[in-house]
């Protein structure tokens, strides 16, 4: 019974192996970081020590990381963050005066005013104050209140905070949350080591990937014979599709949640990545609020947002916040306690969080430069999702969707059935087949579409712009 | 069977409550910021708003954070920090140089050179080597591999994930995890939150705190009976209690976990933070290594440590890492994967932990200060230390330990029986009772017993010094 007894005591193998670990953790996949990029790493050390290869370097374009493509830094962001890390620097007059009064004000909401402090577990309340009201800027004076507002470390510890929350029963009355597919992978390895019910809707590649509340339909109605679906997921703008919603499709989606009884979760950490001519981004918050007390007064939502992406780019800072919209007291009671486990998001990162929630403005000394810079990066973001999709559009073999937003390309991959037999042989995926060739032969490293999800017999990949 | 059909159609509830949330996070428990903290949290408010009490500010001493008690930022870690945000401080001449190649190391081995880039999932590869570098000191040269580094997000993110890793089964096979009573309830929590078994065994308060195997043999025999115990985890220095471990007791657990097949998991985040005369704090790393390869080579562990303790005190960056000995490489694989889910630490936390790994050497400028700094923080914290155990044991009704270690005084309370009979008839447990009115009527919040676990019928509380 005890590991003692079966093992006998002169033999013992290892306490923890694959056999005894945790058996959740181990159906957790997670492609942008897999096989792929480990093999980069690989031939970029290969390089360094000399061996030959066709490439002198290895084009990393399987992250949304636009510091690593050389993105340089908002200049404002990072003069307040030094002024918080080294408050000395205060008494420089080398910092435009909007700097350091945003620095002044973050660090005295701090404990001790140092940056070094624990905050509180739900983030300093100042920051979250500023975060409510540019969320009323953006929703064009929708009220957020501060206690709605959860600070995270990036939108991917809120998103997997909240579906824990979410997550119960065994058997046909566990929950089962609805994912897009393609999606951004952390969904389905959140799923995966919650032991929830991944339920995939399709996004319609030939519709430019757009949502069909028809196909959400059909895959509840499947769902509903072997799991209890609870939850909805939605990325707008899309992660790794690139779509951007409708304002018809989000108050379709809405009202299939409320008929259905689903908790919306809505992911929108590219909202100010939006290019294309035609495309706005909305808010599911807005959309829901502008579609009358019926439904912003019952239908449960939780939105996130990231430093991560849009002009900041600033991933390392791990900064997020995610609203909670209707959500039950009592449950937001534990939803409380549960991130006080952890004691605090990174403050440097709150603090991140606040210039972008509250950025320098017209009758400050920073705006100007500030302005300069972020349209700068929108506008060369804007233009690689132009230029890639015209040239992918041009490659035999190779088709592609307009890039409406964030910072991807979906292409769809016509594989001659040569090579498709040959990955068989080899034991792998076609798209990954063809991801790891082009990595050995050309240096550019991408993620194949199997680490998104694709509808069976197509084959993809992700580009980062 | 569907949520739709349980509720009907027409006045359906929330889709999520407390009967319909995660049942393990709502057995999770975390006192550090229970009611106590959100208590105190209302006076502040209630003081600025200017309500008269019998006191004008409350001394929170519920929480081991030094820089919200008033401890100043070390000088070099915060220069560098400002350095790696701001990176054009470089070019200014306020900076010493040995900041500055800091920074500009760290900077080299970031994506794009920004600390804004995510960095690989272990952490910055230079990192771990420093880190490696820096336990191979603290051990007296015993070999440790940037391999077997994983940074993390304090060292609570790292211990979360390997309990993560360590827990499967089911009834009778369920994992248990051995933890001290009284403990720091992290782990208590996220035992919860997991679902696994929790396994107390006693610190001795007779002895000072200390741990005695003869506990440990009989907390876990009992444990047989119902569950599979795999883990046996330490704190030391001690939390709450601030006790230090004997060299032989260390040696003493080690054989014990040997013996008895478990993971061992070593916090060690005060191990910067011992007092006492004739107290030495010995790394169960160095310990297993000292005992011979046939402990060394199959006692399977994980250390952990962390930038938000010791002289630094640097809680808001959650910073942090662990160490991995004896792990089964098809599990490193799987761990690997799994931290790879979120991403990345947060860099800027990465960035402190590698000045704290490698610290300003007496050749370069910040020398001296940095170690003026360093001796001043940790003699006031012994001197605090010291004071407290003084002053309590002169108080009648509390008796207290030497405090030998870590940042914490755990004295035992003597309570009246009607103080007791008081307390029930509000419904409180009796230390909570206490806490609660020592913040009432004095404004001084701690943190009861109750929330780290003691014996039966026995009363403390937590002060942090
Ligand atoms: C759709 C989507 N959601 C969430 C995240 C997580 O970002 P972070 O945790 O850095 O905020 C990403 C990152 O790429 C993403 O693409
Ligand atoms: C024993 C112990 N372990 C771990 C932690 C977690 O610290 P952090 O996550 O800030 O590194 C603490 C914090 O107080 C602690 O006392």
């Amino acid at each position: 019974m005890s590991q003692q007894a079966v093992n006998g005591v002169s033999h013992r193998g290892k306490v923890l192996t694959l056999d005894s670990m945790n058996p959740n953790v181990k159906r957790v996949e997670y492609a942008v970081r897999g096989p792929i990029v480990q093999r980069a790493v690989q031939i970029e050390k290969e390089l360094k020590e000399g061996v030959k290869k066709p490439f002198t370097e290895v084009i990393k374009a399987n992250i949304g990381d636009a510091h690593a493509m050389g993105q340089k830094p908002i200049t404002f962001l990072r003069q307040v963050l030094a002024l918080c890390s080294y408050p000395e620097l205060l008494e420089d007059n080398m910092f435009p005066e909007d700097a350091k009064k945003r620095a002044r004000r973050i660090l005295e909401s701090c404990g001790g005013h140092s940056i070094g402090a624990y905050s509180a577990s739900q983030g300093i309340e100042c920051i979250r104050q500023d975060v409510a009201r540019y969320i009323e800027r953006r929703d064009g004076g929708i009220p957020s209140s501060p206690d709605n507002i959860y600070l995270s470390t990036g939108a991917s510890d809120a998103i997997v905070t909240m579906l824990k929350l979410l997550v119960c029963g065994e058997g046909r009355s566990r929950t089962g949350v609805m994912i897009s597919i393609p999606q951004y992978p952390l969904y389905s390895a959140a799923l995966a080591d919650l032991g929830a019910v991944q339920i995939s809707y399709y996004l319609d590649e030939d519709k430019c990937w757009s949502l069909d509340v028809a196909e959400l339909r059909r895959a509840l109605n499947a769902a509903r014979q072997h799991c209890n679906p609870r939850v909805l997921c939605i990325i707008n703008p899309g992660n790794p599709t690139g779509q951007v919603q409708s304002r018809q499709c989000i108050e379709d989606v809405i009202r299939f949640a409320k008929e259905e009884h689903l908790f919306l979760m809505a992911d929108e950490v590219y909202q100010d990545n939006v290019y294309a001519e035609g495309c706005k981004f909305h808010s599911f918050k807005k959309v829901l609020f502008e579609m009358g007390p019926e439904y912003s007064s019952t239908v449960e939502m939780a939105s996130f947002h990231s430093t991560s992406k849009c002009y900041m780019g600033e991933c390392g800072f791990r900064g997020g916040y995610m609203e909670v919209i209707n959500m039950d007291p009592e449950v937001k009671a534990q939803l409380t306690k549960l991130v006080s486990v952890r004691l605090c998001p990174p403050v440097p990162g709150q603090a991140l969080l606040d210039l972008v929630v509250n950025p320098p403005q017209p009758d400050e000394p920073s705006y100007t430069t500030f302005m300069k810079e972020r349209t700068a990066v929108l506008a060369a973001l804007a233009e690689k999702a132009r230029l890639t999709e015209e040239t992918f559009n041009t490659v035999p073999g190779i088709t592609c969707n307009p890039v409406q937003g964030a910072m991807y390309t979906f292409p769809r991959i016509t594989l001659p059935q040569k090579a498709i037999d040959k990955a068989k042989e080899e034991g792998q995926v076609p798209d990954m087949y063809y991801c790891m060739r082009l990595l050995e032969e050309e240096g550019i490293c991408l993620v194949p579409g199997s680490g998104f999800g694709q509808r069976e017999g197509t084959f993809h990949f992700r580009l980062v712009h």
